[in-house]
């Protein structure tokens, strides 16, 4: 991996962190609980891909994953204190920046290993909204990933972009960056003029 | 594995991927939390087992396991949205099929890693109950396997039969069916005539 | 491991499986339930510690650890049902002593395997905390381990004495029994004193 995409993957992290550590705060959870959840949704994805496909854990071997967390969430308990109030909308966008890289990194992960394009974009599906669905749980909220709102659906066309242009013969790294753009700007869509998926109008 | 038993196994995963897609439109998720539930319900005991006992995940190596997933969900899907009804009986005999099956291809592929009978039989329960615990804790529910109904323990019993034929010398296939056939038959018991075990009394 | 070593980690999973134990019978659970939460809360961090680090998992190779969760569960159950009442300050004491085992032995086993120091308290925190936060989130607490009371930070602190007596050239087994020494007495200071770490007053 060159220097500059693990400064990204760095950053992806981090902005997971922040949205975990926002959760433990409405929690009302205590300094460890702040450092759990925002750990649990900026690596329990890439753990949980890593150990699927029979990897080394990622941050196992590059603890600089987990510094970064815990400067992100000490970061925003400091401005919470201070402020008393949080940047949602600037989130949202880091966020969505986290999202277009994780999947296509997760991709790129499991194609390297070998898998087919499908289990690839599963993958990287995975590793962008896994953390985000254990972070909810642990809360007792309905993950939101499940709820209405489009979000691993903007992955999983992101994916498909990215092999697509693979099997195109479009080079790695154009591809890689078609593919988070897409997801990207999918995601920015979908936030800015909330976009849904249809929602089960069943009786209980 | 024969091709007759692969077949079996995808039949295991699509009724457990039925019994998450009904959950999901109980708790009204979305479309792609339909695929998740599902998913989760139907890989989630097999991958657990596959990491733990450190072989390379089921679905990785055969994505049809994933295509079965998708395609028992899309069914489920479009039969909710016409019928606005289930055909619950139809379910719980196939969901009971599905454990029978869990149950001894789980304990088979712990005894072929070297495993003793009893870390066998835990597998074998495992693969056949932990993604409907899943299911449950992502949908806040607290687990029906840990609640009254004979679920888990039709698993051990019909675990305990099947190490047992082979400790008797009968030959793999034999034993595996017996082990599946009993499994099978105690937990249509269970459903048919409410078969408990004792719940705590205790107070809170 | 020397035979010392083995029985003192069996008295810790028991010492866990009787926590679990005690959360299935608040739950109203039945039999299986109280095995499956015993089971979770004495063996799901080291579990996931060991998935993450790629060794065996612990208990695959040493059905010991099973055998030690099933009695303590029965006993812990036998009791109930006669005395109707628990020995809380005595459980405790024991989950400090449990604690304090998992977190060094779970960080020694990181460092054998070359870890760092750093990702080594991060091994040994998820061994002594996990499976009480999996038996929370299954139950549908908020886990105790997030809220308030001063229990994972007793890891941590067990655990950086531990590196720093290493770093200083002391011998391993004195340096571990520094470290399970101060992660236990810290414990149990948090719980007669009711030590606390400061919790986020944030709206919600």
């Amino acid at each position: 991996m060159s220097h500059w995409l693990h400064w990204i993957d760095l950053l992806g992290v981090a902005v997971f962190a922040i949205s975990g550590t926002l959760m433990a705060y409405r929690k009302h959870m205590d300094g460890f609980g702040v450092i759990v959840l925002a750990s649990v949704t900026a690596i329990g994805g890439g753990t949980l891909r890593d150990m699927i496909l029979d990897l080394p854990v990622f941050w196992v071997q590059q603890p600089d994953f987990l510094y970064a967390i815990l400067i992100a969430a000490m970061v925003t308990i400091f401005w919470l204190r201070i402020t008393h109030k949080f940047p949602y909308q600037t989130l949202l966008v880091a966020d969505a920046l986290g999202i277009a890289f994780f999947n296509i990194m997760g991709m790129q992960k499991a194609l390297d290993q070998g898998t087919g394009a499908f289990i690839a974009i599963v993958m990287g599906t995975m590793t962008g909204v896994f953390g985000g669905l254990i972070r909810d749980v642990i809360c007792r909220e309905i993950p939101l990933v499940l709820k209405g709102e489009l979000y691993a659906t903007t992955c999983i066309v992101g994916g498909i972009l990215y092999v697509s242009a693979l099997a195109l013969g479009i080079s790695d790294l154009p591809a890689m960056a078609l593919g988070m753009l897409a997801t990207l700007l999918l995601r920015l869509g979908a936030i800015r003029w909330h976009w849904q998926l249809p929602v089960f109008q069943g009786s209980h």
